[in-house]
């Protein structure tokens, strides 16, 4: 493997579309949400691994999740799990991975993930990867991977590819036009009507020195207070300083702070199986279904009567539904959730709601 | 209280209907159904104590039961349990008891009841009981009490009373005309709107003389073999005379092996805030509901955009319901139901899917 290839796993969310499977003390990232028997980070982890020898593989999450991080990925060297003190949003925490990886490898070409995602084919994630890393090293770019959208999603960013070859950096990786947050459906069917437009899936592939001159261009703000780490990353300093840091830290998102100001973003559009795993419904539209078009998980639950349910529960757990169609039956420990799928927005709501009944003893 | 007045409690059900709270190795009777701090069986013990001394009052129930008796009835002499090996309806159980009672007493006059019944007005109840008991000492006769009906219920059995006043013991306590088992709809609502039929508690009262006799004349095959154990009730004999006797004892009813036959039959027409508590949607019937309808038993339920339900679930489980309307769910230890209230009768079957699926680990 090429030693300038290094990956950043982003691991830090808490997933509380997701409750009350995924809980503050154990996020989404550290469950095994599809039942693999892995969980979504270390799906992550060995699928990067085919990338990127292991030494160059960094995690960067709260504090909180250091053991929980250490525990899903013991092959890992503690020393490449950054914690950050609090949450401040992609771009700080993607600032201090690259003045870490920076100091390792000036020459280093960085592929950045989140942790909670899925990609069903690996074969062509990796061929994906392996070049949009050979392109970055060879360009001053910041590519981001944009998914051909298979409907049209109100829960993602759309980015629209600009159709001018002279701009494009090879067949795949064209220049990006525009990037649009979430949009209501109406936009989004326009989007799919247009074709030129694709999911944001928050993969981005760079050199370390294109993205730390990005920043410098950008956000020469959070590039400054990182900088001023530098003779004390890789050092017994380097925690103190990045506890201070992140506090007088700005909360931005690299997306916003970056990608859509730069004027070298491209995109690489692929068709990797991709999803967020944003919410229940997106874990049911990748599970595999009965003849009803029901998803379960294990042996354990018994439907009758019941359709286009979503059954997630303890392999020991006897589940019997009867005259149910499309809700969320999810147990987890101590909590039971029941809830129409196609109302799971609501989910947030009940979470608060949640809290105000008994504060956060089961979020 | 009066010497001769004792109470046979009939407490070898399964309360199959009542899955999965109701198991094979915890019936109904021995639950809380509904959440007042006491079972069933204990809540009919101290309502019958209120008329019979302790030491008057017998229990009947499955050899299994034994020790979970003891258990909710600490108080009760062990000897006054009595245990059946298996299953032979009501019938036997009756002669069993009213052997070892008359052995006891023979002036003794007996309220027989289900133990796993609720009754909600218990001054009403003691009031009638005792008047019934007075009643059945005085005359040869059978009482049966009949409630006084509030819906076309075609769960329970039906009573049509002779309305003529030549016939009655007294002014609450008429000659009965005829027995209806379980009727449809349609047979149920002419019943109501004839008015002269109430509905069959199964609770039972007459002198053990009284019943002695009927048993003589309506059942002499089940009476020959009680009356072959004379010498050995209460010796350390009985256990093994009544193994043998159960196994060759036909299985019957009293109610149709002498209530139906007999010419002494008399009801007594009441209102006791009764319920036999056969199903999820009489126990919903019984139950206090909040504002949207729903019926649950702890704080730890929370409901949105729910209606009609019935929730059972452990004090120590957060339940978290949205958009269900008119659904049962239950938890209970390593099962979870959920069913549609309309379709509790289907919780018959689905038992025995369950039973296909993992043998007898649910039941």
């Amino acid at each position: 493997m090429n030693d300038n290839y290094f990956a950043l796993i982003m691991a830090g969310g808490v997933g509380a579309r997701f409750w009350p499977m995924s809980r503050n003390n154990k996020p989404k990232q550290f469950l095994d949400v599809l039942g693999t028997g892995q969980s979504l980070i270390r799906q992550t982890f060995l699928r990067l691994n085919k990338i990127c020898k292991k030494e160059n593989i960094f995690v960067i999450t709260s504090t909180a999740y250091r053991d929980l991080t250490i525990e899903h990925l013991p092959e890992l060297d503690v020393n490449n799990i950054l914690c950050e003190p609090i949450r401040r949003n992609t771009a700080p925490c993607i600032a201090y991975a690259n003045y870490k990886i920076l100091a390792k490898n000036p020459n280093a070409v960085i592929i950045v993930a989140p942790s909670d995602h899925i990609i069903t084919d690996e074969e062509q994630f990796v061929k994906v990867a392996s070049t949009a890393l050979t392109t970055a090293a060879e360009n001053d770019c910041l590519i981001t991977l944009g998914i051909a959208p298979t409907r049209p999603d109100t829960g993602y960013g759309y980015i629209q590819i600009d159709d001018d070859k002279k701009c494009r950096l090879n067949s795949k990786i064209s220049k990006v036009k525009t990037f649009t947050e979430k949009p209501n459906l109406e936009l989004a069917n326009t989007f799919i009507n247009c074709g030129d437009f694709v999911w944001n899936a928050g993969i981005f592939i760079w050199s370390a020195e294109s993205i730390h001159q990005a920043f410098t261009k950008y956000l020469p703000d959070v590039d400054d207070l990182f900088a001023a780490g530098k003779s004390m990353y890789n050092t017994p300093l380097e925690e103190e300083f990045i506890e201070k840091t992140y506090y007088i830290c700005p909360n931005i998102s690299i997306d916003y702070g970056i990608m859509e100001k730069a004027d070298n973003v491209y995109v690489y559009k692929t068709d990797l199986g991709w999803s967020d795993l944003g919410t229940w419904g997106s874990l049911f539209d990748n599970s595999n279904k009965d003849d009803n078009g029901n998803v379960s998980y294990n042996d354990n639950v018994l439907l009758f009567e019941s359709k286009d349910c979503l059954v997630k529960s303890p392999d020991n757990k006897l589940i019997v539904l009867q005259g149910l169609e499309d809700y969320i039956v999810v147990e987890e420990n101590d909590v039971l959730l029941i809830c129409r799928k196609s109302d799971e927005q609501k989910i947030r709501s009940i979470v608060d709601n949640v809290k105000k009944h008994s504060g956060d003893k089961y979020i």
